[in-house]
């Protein structure tokens, strides 16, 4: 795997112009620590609304801005889409015919498996697509939440196929580790599956909860009830668009948990404390191996 | 209500001695919390296993310490059961008989139901029984996790009925007010209904949750996972008690909750976005309600 220090191969830093397409708190961020991380060459935020560009200019993010999508792609050498799931296939329909050979697209989007399937095989001849994932996140919103720390120590997850050119997957792979991630290869599907269960139901799960609350009963709610819900504050079109983009694996993940549900309801009902007990000891089992590390925040 | 600073009543630092039935993490930050507030009385440690009492008197969180329950309670002012919903009763069946007249007894259990039909009319003329539930806890465990600010700011539930002298319930705010709580009658019904939704559900939820993860993919959990689950890390034997004490609310609100899941299901089946956001917009209506302020954690 190539990385910075690495005498044999040209380090990231010599990329002359990096678009970020979308720059919201995800593309935000990745603008932020880039910067923060020293990389050298030009970060050229595109978007639609072009007062909003602006203001991130302004704000010391992006180095350029642009409305016009072909024309960024046209100038740059790495390209990465941080729109909503629901959009990246259509911003990258808009780059395809511009982009020069050598030029190396991803994404950040939650989802994986339609993306890649419509997108890594799309381009000409010396133009790649390869799907990442950054695990990390935020329930709140645009660019000025950007935190240049945001990918610290975080999973990134890309999305290889049989087809993907060996230098561009690394070279891609250089880019999260600049950006602090630590980078885990998948296939679309097998990423897909897995974040139904660590991403999707959760948000399903926490906006269900919360949508149960009187109120009234507000003022009884406690750091449990804040923390298990926290997520459902996210937005919910982003979300929706995230829902439906993996709609059958989060379908399948939901009957799973109404599977689960049951057993307690069960014990409950016969007032049986031991097979209780031991629903919940897998829990805490479960929950304890995942550590403390991979739960801490990054500095906001 | 009774304060600190009121010259016409006594203040809450006369009492000679406070017991602290149940020496772990709610009964180690209640003695916390009065050794900070400037209690100058007596701080009575009383529960089954004599070393650990005598390591949290080591640890200057009490001043004495028995195994004696009976003995205990004749020489006290004011009696806090901090011992698991389980044991609350047993415990007071313990003390009955040899409270003085005057005193006060309260417990911290997360359920109030079942406690207060059997202890609020159990006491000879004189003797008090009034529940109460800080809304205030932690999935570690044992008074070395004792947190003097583990209550400030926090809710306090109190279960007084039409039979409690209202000196006592003074008395008994007094106390919470004293360690940093903000006091809400209720009775003990409407507690028990409310908590499910509030507490009990969002455990039984996160255990779900997280009883499903397959250890693989631990890895691909982000902050996210993390925060939903978290509580789930709660002692089962503690949790499974809980849960059996107020069973038919728990079994209530799964179902409340499987209808919930279920139109989430419906909607990403038949691709209506519309719908999908509504659920997700009504979620993050309610989350945002809640405010920062309730959700803030205390220093630890």
């Amino acid at each position: 795997m190539r990385t910075m220090g690495d005498a044999e191969t040209p380090p990231l830093l010599v990329e002359e112009t990096i678009a970020i397409i979308g720059v919201g708190l995800i593309g935000g961020s990745v603008a932020a620590a880039l910067k923060k991380r020293g990389f050298a060459g030009r970060i050229l935020g595109v978007g639609r609304n072009a007062s909003r560009l602006e203001s991130a200019k302004a704000a010391g993010l992006i180095d350029a801005c642009s409305t016009n999508l072909a024309e960024s792609a046209a100038q740059s050498d790495l390209i990465i889409l941080c729109t909503p799931v629901n959009l990246i296939i259509e911003g990258v329909r808009d780059i395809s015919a511009t982009c020069r050979p050598g030029t190396l697209i991803t994404d950040a989007g939650s989802t994986k498996g339609d993306i890649c399937r419509e997108l890594s095989s799309r381009f000409a001849k010396g133009v790649t697509f390869i799907g990442s994932h950054p695990l990390a996140g935020s329930e709140k919103q645009g660019f000025e939440e950007a935190n240049p720390d945001l990918f610290q120590n975080r999973v990134c997850v890309v999305t290889p196929n049989e087809t993907t050119p060996a230098d561009q997957l690394s070279r891609l792979n250089a880019f999260w580790e600049l950006l602090g991630c630590r980078v885990i290869e998948m296939t679309a599907e097998a990423h897909d599956q897995a974040i139904a269960r660590t991403s999707h139901l959760p948000h399903v799960v926490a906006s269900a909860l919360v949508s149960l609350l009187e109120k009234s009963h507000n003022q009884l709610t406690s750091t449990g009830f804040c923390d298990t819900t926290r997520i459902a504050a996210g937005d919910p079109d982003l979300w929706s668009a995230i829902l439906l983009a993996n709609a059958s694996e989060v379908i399948q993940s939901i009957d799973e948990l109404n599977g689960k549900l049951a057993e307690f309801s069960e014990a409950i009902a016969n007032r049986d404390a031991t097979t209780l007990k031991n629903l919940l000891q897998l829990a805490k089992t479960n929950r304890d191996n995942l550590g403390v590390k991979s739960c801490d925040r990054p500095a906001s």
